[in-house]
């Protein structure tokens, strides 16, 4: 506990001064890519694709120095910088991404792409495309007429956005959670564009168990009276459901340790008195999550949540018949930083993916992220590993 | 995994055996405890209160060898024998209780109560007091009318239900999961009862993760359009928001190893084409765990689910100001037997329970159960460490 006083602190420290360098850097700016007659994994195709895109750093002469960042589930390609002095805070791996950091602006090229069905359909930052979007055959928004998309097509339209930058290849793939599953996914699809991929807190594929783990996320919302199969209104959102999967995946993302810590602040005590006294009433931990998640509920869309759990639980490597298969056609150097406390994607998840590339012969290494946050290590606490993550990207 | 098989067969051979042997013992009587005005630990009374219990073995002449079971969540009274001949299964504990079984009935009386809010409101086989009972006051079911109930009020009850029998006195209290939190509440509460307590898969106290963990089983029932706060009918009770509790709980009470296991018999794999080509289609995996939720629900009630929750979450020790007051009063050997791989209630709670005792000099002992069942080890595979059980009641 004492040493998540301090790391909790050195946090909020770090956060300051990282705020104080992104000041003295050049804004960041966000790019739309648009397509159009895209062609899903699926077999479907999409009339228009809208991404967004934002970068680090200089692209090189001969376009040899692209580091992709792909995101996670509830993330966008807001990896770093800000967009606007006054931001609260950057993105969210700027303790990684800048100059002489871990993955180093002043050598690479930093890229990253709004995902498909992105869940911050409503954010300003964020240019997606899914079922808010409009469906050019009805005028209206696609709703579940949206078709499945799945991480290939997240990875497809990365790649179309890096092809329009006259890019043909990477120097590393760099990814957490959601985003491992795209990093590997690029690596076993487009062997000759990945010499390297890193997978934080991540996974080869989701098995039985993550699959229905998923499908928790997905049933507030389908339960909301709101949801309305999906064709609800902008201005009558399934609000409450959304609310609730926010509460569910928060807490998954986490560990008993942090969010012990959370209670101690909270002044935490089973015994409290208005649950007690009214079913209705709840405890202030109870009230804290909620809170968290109804603030970020505003900018989310609910069918985008249920578009991405999908996503997820369709994945496997190179979107093949199995993990060993979809590792196969992989060539590049591989390196897995799981979280050991991850309660969400745990690290067997990422072992098993290692030791099947080791088993098929493959250079891969795999080191755990330690600390009390759960799956977050990965997102607030990658800088763990910086220097692993520094000499793996400049080998 | 080849573990998992081998076990997997030895609980099927077990289960076999142990039905075989239930055959030849004494059917299993259900009765009934009525009382009224009964007083709650909140300051409200019920107007009457009713709850089912069943023995098994007989009761000394002095009345000094009764082993209280006390159960867990979604659980009953039903601890052990079969109620007909031709009931499938006996009831969850009975590898372990039993002529010569570690909670040997050649020795003890073994009786264990229905608790108030029990889930299984619709079983005939159950009897409790809850949500559903009709409150005097109206003539109706009391719905959210009902007051808020504790674990302290289970136990309050169980004490009233064992002094009908003119038992003043415990030989020991044994009891999994919400079972553990009133052993361990018994042990606090009325030390002079109770000489031994065995808390199984438990805690000393509801901390706030586990608070808010809970909070996550009540969500799906509050959103589904029938609850109506809680003023729904018989007739048109908020079945989907069960299932998605229902469903949610199991998991949580599993594990990865026994649910990948699963998984290979439904050949799962990610790529399914029916949530590859519908949204609205799940994978069989899914689909496995809601039929097995949807098969429960039929005897449960969703309001009796979230009285249960709210039991739990208001859970620790003695019912004071922190655990360690409450285990200030315990005179009994504790032993805890936490499951290693428990993702609902994670060792850790049973060791700050088992922790806080030994620091107060008192005689507490920790052992845990492995396999890869999770939290349903304790319910499911408790006859692992029956040697250890055994010796700790008979010494």
């Amino acid at each position: 506990m004492n040493f998540s006083v301090i790391r909790g602190l050195v946090a909020l420290i770090c956060l300051f001064s990282v705020a104080g360098h992104a000041n003295e850097l050049p804004l960041v700016e966000k790019h739309t890519y648009t397509t159009t007659d895209f062609a899903l994994f699926s077999g479907k195709r999409l009339a228009e694709v809208k991404v967004g895109w934002e970068s680090y750093g200089t692209l090189n002469a001969d376009k040899s120095n692209v580091v992709l960042i792909t995101h996670y589930f509830s993330g966008s390609s807001h990896a770093a910088g800000k967009y606007r002095t006054e931001d609260p805070s950057p993105g969210y791996w700027d303790a990684i991404i800048g100059p002489d950091k871990a993955i180093d602006t002043n050598k690479f090229f930093v890229i990253s792409v709004d995902s498909l069905v992105n869940l911050s359909a409503y954010s300003p930052d964020v240019v997606t495309t899914g079922p808010t979007s409009i469906n050019p055959a009805t005028q209206k928004p696609y709703g579940l007429d949206f078709p499945v998309v799945t991480i290939r097509d997240f990875v497809n339209i990365q790649k179309q956005v890096l092809e329009s930058l006259g890019i043909t290849g990477l120097h590393a793939v760099v990814g957490p959670s959601m985003g491992s599953m795209q990093a590997i996914d690029w690596a076993s699809a487009y062997p000759s564009w990945v010499p390297r991929m890193v997978s934080v807190i991540g996974a080869g594929q989701s098995d039985a168990w993550t699959t229905a783990a998923l499908e928790h996320w997905a049933l507030p919302i389908k339960l909301d009276p709101q949801w309305q199969h999906g064709n609800y209104s902008k201005a009558k959102p399934p609000t409450e459901g959304l609310v609730a999967a926010l509460m569910l995946i928060t807490q998954q993302a986490l560990h008993p340790g942090f969010f012990n810590q959370q209670g101690n602040t909270l002044n935490y005590r089973p015994l409290e008195d208005a649950p007690l006294q009214d079913i209705t009433a709840n405890h202030s931990i109870v009230t804290w999550l909620e809170k968290r998640a109804r603030a970020r509920a505003s900018e989310m869309d609910a069918n985008h949540l249920l578009y991405l759990v999908r996503a997820c639980q369709l994945f496997v490597t190179g979107h093949q018949a199995s993990l060993a298969q979809g590792i196969e056609s992989i060539q590049a150097k591989t390196l897995f930083l799981p979280a050991s406390n991850d309660l969400l994607l745990m690290p067997y998840l990422a072992k098993n993916a290692h030791e099947a590339l080791r088993h098929a012969q493959k250079d891969s290494d795999y080191i755990e992220l330690t600390g009390d946050l759960g799956h977050l290590e990965g997102v607030l606490d990658i800088q763990e590993q910086r220097h692993k993550l520094k000499a793996f990207l400049e080998k």
